[in-house]
């Protein structure tokens, strides 16, 4: 396909997410022709995806088409495909269609997917955040039940449809517990005749001791504080047991909930296997200092699907950040590797912590600088509006946000597509 | 359900469109308890779909929750839900979930569908455009039409996914046309490497002898031409005799197109028959001058389900205006009833007809004043954000215009969901 141009080394990129992109924009001046792949013609800011599955934000403002973040860099090429299998060796990788590409260097980062634990049954009751897709899916769920609750003559099933579990107290959760108890209490008021909406039941649950396990114990309690003066119910210490289309199970208790949220666990994506090298116990590849494959030296691999240690020996963590970091390394190490030098090894540089828990409130951790509440809340948004891509989206999503919080309204609930869940159709 | 209220007659209106919900506020003082049926949990600005379709706007930008609209009106409660049979006699409606409402009065405003004149197997190769997840669907099909071109390797195969045709030439279709034709020639710009999007054949079908056919000659011809200025290759006089997976037979001639949208025809939503009445050719509900139906003085039906014929003999066509004009009278009539008075006729007043063909292009006849292109097209802008509900909406919709004018760029050029058509798997 590329004959043409068989002199110029290909760099295959597959993953146009934080690490693949920064990685290809990294290398606009690189003798390098890049053919970057996605299964998804966007970009998607996927810090504010939680917002999405709140119907505070449209799905197009917080993506925005890779074809057009990268029209202007001549040496790339964007296909839209699904890697299905790929060849470290003979350096092809075959698309779920069938076309085969070569490549001379390879960048994985097609990042991480929800896992389950074992508990693959569970997926079925208890989708997870990680693309529009879900997202749109999610919204749909969270309408959608108190729809339900409302049209229901039966008490039990009423409070079963009120009834809403988030499971997992990563930053996820607490933003995907937040919202949902501010939709109940505030932005849903006077709207139902049978019902009301702010007797919803939001738990937060958590296995572990506390909520946002990488903070400080101390901003995690005020997180805990904030989440509770919310309207959520926080349970820690405790784990999820089972769940099915009825509810789930809490150590030895049952709960009724017919909408139960996934924010436990993450996996590497099930395309590193396709490597043939070993991988560590959340599926990652475990790279060389300069992101590299070991026994594969064209081979890359940036994001979360990277196992990487800091200096003190602690993980990088799967944030934006790190993602962005590592791609922008990768393309320092092709940059020297296209000279015949030698890359020099990846080092994290670690900006703090953020983490949005609703209304108003946030904590965030900048090496010891630790805030929360409101002023916390503010530099969350910020920084989080600032780093979103594209000057439009920027300016919609802030007009979408200073809506929210003078009306507590919330721009896009609407209920998109048929619903083909378990529950009974309407 | 309602026995508490027993003694306060009932009044069901199925479908949340202009007729509906026009109906539904006007009778915010009436003593009606009032249930607002629809399907969707939103009232859709219909007007505006096309820019949805073509990645111009989100979903929510042009929606708004019905909960949302009439959270302050006591008298109406709103209920997700379809209605499956009607018994007029009876008084009763049951629900797809085999739930029982009965009414006291009932108001049929469920509107229209797309109509394939008997070649229902023309539906599964071109879509219609009639609700937002018609309207997604459609997106995902045009956006990827350019991405299959792009990552394919047969020359005919690329031109086939280059080449699109639109069925209809009334304003749906004119407007798609106008505004496809935009996207390939401006908005994709520099964006692909194997093919040049501008090379693209968009093409407007229309079986009888002008596009527009609503309008005077004279505008119906400065719309031709407007649209060919945009690139828009307009057939008139021909029938549409076939479509299948790989194209469409116009007259004797077959044009291979992997892209043939639907916007020929429509037809009066199904539940018309349920009422067990006469209809007209196209599924409508032929009504008496208060627009309640013959025989069951308690139904009425507006919008565009109801077959309505203007003084001088033409029929009121299914324009917003229109379905909300009915609506409003459906509402004094229902009072007059509850006062035990006769309701008047109904009687259609034509503002006149607008549509907009693409960038800075639209015909404007308001009764003999007639203007087209840039000024015709800043008066169907006007209009249109006015009649918008919503200040956010509104605002969202005109930062989007401005943008998209600004820049060529449409906001939300994002492909949303599986892709589940006859196409090959990507």
């Amino acid at each position: 396909m590329h004959a043409a141009h068989a002199s110029v080394p290909h760099l295959l990129v597959i993953g146009g997410g934080f690490a693949g992109l920064w990685a290809t924009r990294a290398l606009a001046r690189a003798p390098l022709r890049i053919t970057l792949l996605d299964r998804s013609n966007h970009h998607l800011f996927q810090p504010l995806l939680y917002q999405v599955a709140t119907a505070g934000l449209s799905a197009p403002d917080i993506a925005a088409p890779l074809r057009h973040i990268l029209r202007g860099q001549g040496n790339v090429q964007v296909r839209l495909g699904e890697a299905a299998a790929i060849d470290a060796q003979a350096r092809t990788v075959t698309l779920a269609d069938g076309s085969v590409l070569d490549f001379d260097y390879l960048l994985l980062a097609t990042g991480a997917t929800h896992a389950y634990f074992g508990n693959d049954a569970w997926a079925a009751h208890a989708p997870g955040l990680k693309s529009l897709d879900d997202a749109l899916h999610l919204r749909r769920r969270l309408l959608l039940a108190f729809e339900r609750a409302e049209s229901c003559d039966d008490p039990a099933e009423r409070a079963a449809w009120l009834s809403f579990a988030i499971v997992g107290g990563g930053p996820t959760g607490v933003e995907l517990a937040g919202t949902l108890a501010e939709i109940a209490r505030h932005t849903l008021k006077n709207e139902f005749r049978n019902i009301d909406p702010a007797a919803a039941r939001v738990r937060l649950v958590e296995a572990g001791p506390r909520v946002l396990a990488t903070f400080p114990a101390t901003l995690s309690d005020k997180a805990r504080r904030q989440l509770e003066r919310l309207g959520v119910e926080v349970s820690v210490g405790v784990p999820v047991t089972g769940i099915d289309a009825g509810g789930y199970r809490l150590g030895e208790e049952y709960v009724a909930a017919r909408t139960v949220v996934w924010a436990a666990g993450v996996a590497a994506s099930p395309l590193a296997r396709a490597l043939g090298v070993p991988l560590d116990r959340a599926g990652r590849v475990p790279v060389e200092a300069d992101l590299s494959v070991p026994g594969y030296p064209h081979v890359f691999v940036a994001g979360d699907l990277a196992a990487v240690s800091r200096t003190d020996g602690s993980a990088v963590p799967g944030v934006a950040p790190a993602a962005k970091q590592m791609g922008r390394h990768v393309a320092a190490a092709m940059r020297a590797r296209l000279r015949g030098r030698q890359a020099g090894a990846f080092a994290y540089r670690d900006f703090g912590n953020l983490a949005t828990i609703g209304r108003m409130a946030a904590v965030v951790d900048l090496h010891g600088f630790r805030i929360s509440g409101l002023l916390a809340w503010w530099f969350w948004l910020a920084a989080h509006v600032f780093f979103l891509i594209g000057f439009r989206n920027r300016l919609v999503v802030l007009l979408n946000w200073a809506w929210a919080y003078w009306s507590y309204q919330r721009a896009a609930r609407i209920i998109l597509g048929r619903d083909h869940d378990q529950a009974p159709p309407l």
